[in-house]
């Protein structure tokens, strides 16, 4: 092919290749045909465009801030505490306001605990023994509250008793309280502020008011009529998550609280409001599970006059909060659109031009090959009429 | 049909069936046309491949761990607590240094409180009385600090007076300090040791310089001179952010910490570095609404020598850090780009021997059907040339 | 060209357009295009639909929550603290039980610090005097304890010596124990409870076994046979890392424990299982680097029998554990295939009709422009078979 091929090469590199089409004359078909155009196009109008909103750009890169405060106070009169209030400093751990925070609603005190020797409790499988040697010094109970001194404590003529141990004493031995020490924390109210900013948008919004009036949160709460005051009682939460306020206070639980933000910012900034949800988040469906509830133990450290550091150590039952938050915001991006009107310029100019040629030079060029009953597209129609028509769905 | 469609379909099965070209040999059009296919090309090589570098792996599955650690102390002289110096112990919360903490800057303090009674705020809506029928017995407070005792107190000849409360006695009354009590707190300075690990290229990099130089990391200061020193001046960290430090260390807030690792692991580990950026989270531009600001109560619990338990109630307000990793790091794949490799050389060879094919059995096919003015593409221009400068474009 | 254009435009309205096809009847040709039809509809079955699971619908939004829970005790002695025991309130910090949990496992105890003059630390540099001249009273001391009071205490006959301070007095001095103080830490348990659930199909579980033997969780430990017993042992995790225990209970470091759940759930609830994986987030790799370990300074509060206050300032080192959870759960989604499979059949009646009339109407329309060797596609071949055939490419 030599020299020839590659001067055909040179030549064709300047030739300009475009599908054959075959026009069937059938308005059945033709019908059909453009049924299917006019309801792809409107497929993108409507959904794509109109209902999806596929011309804006969105901005998932959320960032946001959580501040909590719980208020309400309880009396409880028991005999080891006595008549004692309690507060948000004395119930809320840790205090300091985060997006989860944990407030006690029952609990088990054992007070005045100092370092020495005392029986382990009974309820400690690896703590029973019949004779000293059961007892190895040194040795910590398993899951036990302290190191074995060797001795085997039993109390009167038990065979059986417990093995002596150094440790935090006396230790805990109280089982949970039948009734929740804290019930009425089912009155508490939680405020919580949750402030949003999209980045790309600079937009920023809060879940509060923005008002002067300081009465205004001292006496509003959430609902229908107030979605911007962010204060929700205790007992509506847990019951908004299909659960029962005195069960979960009882033996502890986690609650998950939802702020979503989705956001047109198209529309006004007032359009663009957050939509709480509440959730369980522990087991509630296998009650008497030994997984079930939530608690922990802390302690708080004292000294006596003679500098002896004593402890109360408390095994808290409550309910955990989990305040998450996201969202996305979508922005009508003029850029982008700007961008678009001018290339779709560029693009149609190109193609008239295109066209111009095409009509001039050579206009019968594809009808020579037309059949009888499917003719093949005249060229007038061809360059224009259908291009313009399949442009859009083309640009798709 | 039958016998005869039947046999039919068996043939056409091996029939192969490809898109019929018209070429258009009009040298405007086709330099239009090879300008339209070179620019494609060149977006995807320039835009594609070289600068989104569309060949890379990418990991977004960033692990990372934030140790926080404050430094400095700073001396205060009221009339409350004396002559008191402020170190980390007192004023960072919680201490442990976690990518979420608060550094107090201003103070109510409510010290000595016991539970017992006393008249409740008169700042509190629900606790104003006329008489003690006002105040029914049992029944807390609302937003208040304790629980009513059935008395009415009023001082002097007030006709207007405050329930008397049983609660954390007496109830803080102090209004915020006008001058932040710490308002020294803006020349400490926050030491962020950030590690990351990209888990599928197992690369890990820390934001500290790796050095043995124990003086380092007591002197150094971030800046541009000192990248890998992450030791911020909190003052200079609000600044950034555009705030007064004075004005969030008065009344609190919240402000973000972002650190940024974009990662290209083609180039060498140094290349890969941090970006911080400051951002205030709380809403600063409402200063005088309801919800700025940020603030939480905590107590500090003691026993006197008699063991009665007393408190000292605090109100900090202060500023809470929330520091954020996000990163991706983008690696050139091997594996995949060899298996490309080794696809592409398949379907060269598949694309040849099919060209081959077509131009030892029927070379003139098409040219059949070639009008006069529009000729078809010649057989061996349509299968090499165009095929070929085709390819990438049909690939997109 | 007027109202003749416009007649053909209205007409042309009404055509139906597809394009051309040119068929090779050659059998390599054919056998290879069949080949590769072939091989795109396997990978299409095969990997996308079943190896994949294409059909499968995806939720990625798990909601999660987690309680932890450290037991064990270990005994010191030493001559600071006398002896001792420590439990769960004492070295895990904070105790609430969250993801992120901090274990002490070593400490330098500063006992009975008071607000009062004393001598600033000797390894301050900051701090080191000649003369009184070299400490300006009220200034504080760079990265110190105190602030400066004015005088040069140097201990005998030494020039140098260290500014006197107000502070927190003694002020810590000692360095590292050698030995971590709690080095039997690692016998310790954790015990993590995770509940997941998939809110798009209402799906949770925990990582726990739900049995109501409440033994179960007093002597299982995670192994292969004890999937649902989430108890670990400290020094086991700190092994799968990688890392030695006693090395990062000395000077402290930060561990991830993952648990992933990928669950697939067609089928049934018992195959979705959590998988565990461990790794250290802290450079261990720069074991001497100034950067390494982890710690912070916290303070126990006390007042003495004058209401004086002072404190026990305790710098830990430790094991900061982070317990994060991913997964996504994929549903065979009814919906969505009930919808695909019923647009199906709408568009193969389509289909079906479209072609019926092509045979009605114009049986022979395209073998007129048929080439000798490759002869154009029969009509009623190009209608039923070949559709059938492409309907699947098209469909991707």
């Amino acid at each position: 092919m030599g020299q020839a091929g590659c001067k055909g090469l040179s030549q064709s590199l300047l030739d300009y290749k475009t599908e054959k089409y075959v026009i069937a004359k059938n308005k059945k078909v033709g019908l059909l045909y453009r049924l299917l155009q006019v309801s792809i196009l409107t497929y993108l109008v409507v959904w794509v465009f109109l209902v999806k909103k596929g011309y804006q750009d969105t901005d998932t890169s959320l960032q946001s801030s959580i501040i909590t405060k719980v208020k309400g106070v309880t009396f409880t009169n028991t005999s080891e505490l006595g008549e004692r209030l309690w507060d948000v400093a004395d119930y809320v751990i840790p205090p300091q306001g985060e997006n989860v925070f944990f407030v006690v609603t029952n609990l088990i005190v054992t007070p005045n605990q100092q370092q020495k020797t005392c029986a382990e409790s009974e309820s400690i499988p690896d703590a029973l023994c019949y004779r000293d040697s059961d007892c190895p010094p040194g040795e910590p109970v398993v899951a036990g509250n302290g190191v074995r001194t060797g001795r085997c404590l039993r109390v009167g003529n038990m065979q059986r008793g417990t093995c002596e141990i150094f440790a935090w004493c006396p230790v805990e031995t109280k089982s949970r309280p039948t009734k929740p020490l804290l019930g009425k924390a089912e009155d508490f109210t939680i405020y919580i502020k949750n402030f949003i900013r999209f980045p790309k948008f600079n937009f920023s919004k809060t879940n509060v008011l923005d008002t002067k009036d300081k009465a205004f949160l001292k006496s509003c709460h959430f609902g229908p009529e107030n979605p911007y005051c962010p204060i929700f009682r205790l007992g509506s939460v847990v019951s908004w998550t299909g659960s029962n306020f005195q069960e979960i206070a009882l033996q502890g639980g986690v609650i998950g609280i939802q702020i979503e933000w989705d956001c047109d910012l198209d529309k006004a900034p007032s359009e663009c409001n957050p939509r709480y949800s509440f959730s369980r988040l522990d087991n509630k469906f296998s009650e008497n599970s030994i997984s079930s509830g939530y608690n922990f133990r802390f302690a708080k450290y004292y000294r006596d006059g003679a500098g002896v550091e004593f402890r109360t150590l408390m095994k808290a039952y409550g309910i955990r909060f989990d305040v998450m938050v996201n969202g996305k915001g979508a922005f009508f991006c003029d850029l982008v659109l700007i961008y678009l009107i001018k290339k779709s310029h560029f693009y149609r100019d190109k193609k008239y031009e295109e066209v111009s040629v095409l009509q001039d030079g050579t206009p019968d060029a594809e009808e020579a090959a037309a059949g009888p009953g499917l003719a093949e597209q005249p060229e007038a129609q061809h360059g224009g009429g259908s291009q313009k028509e399949n442009g859009p769905a083309r640009i798709t």
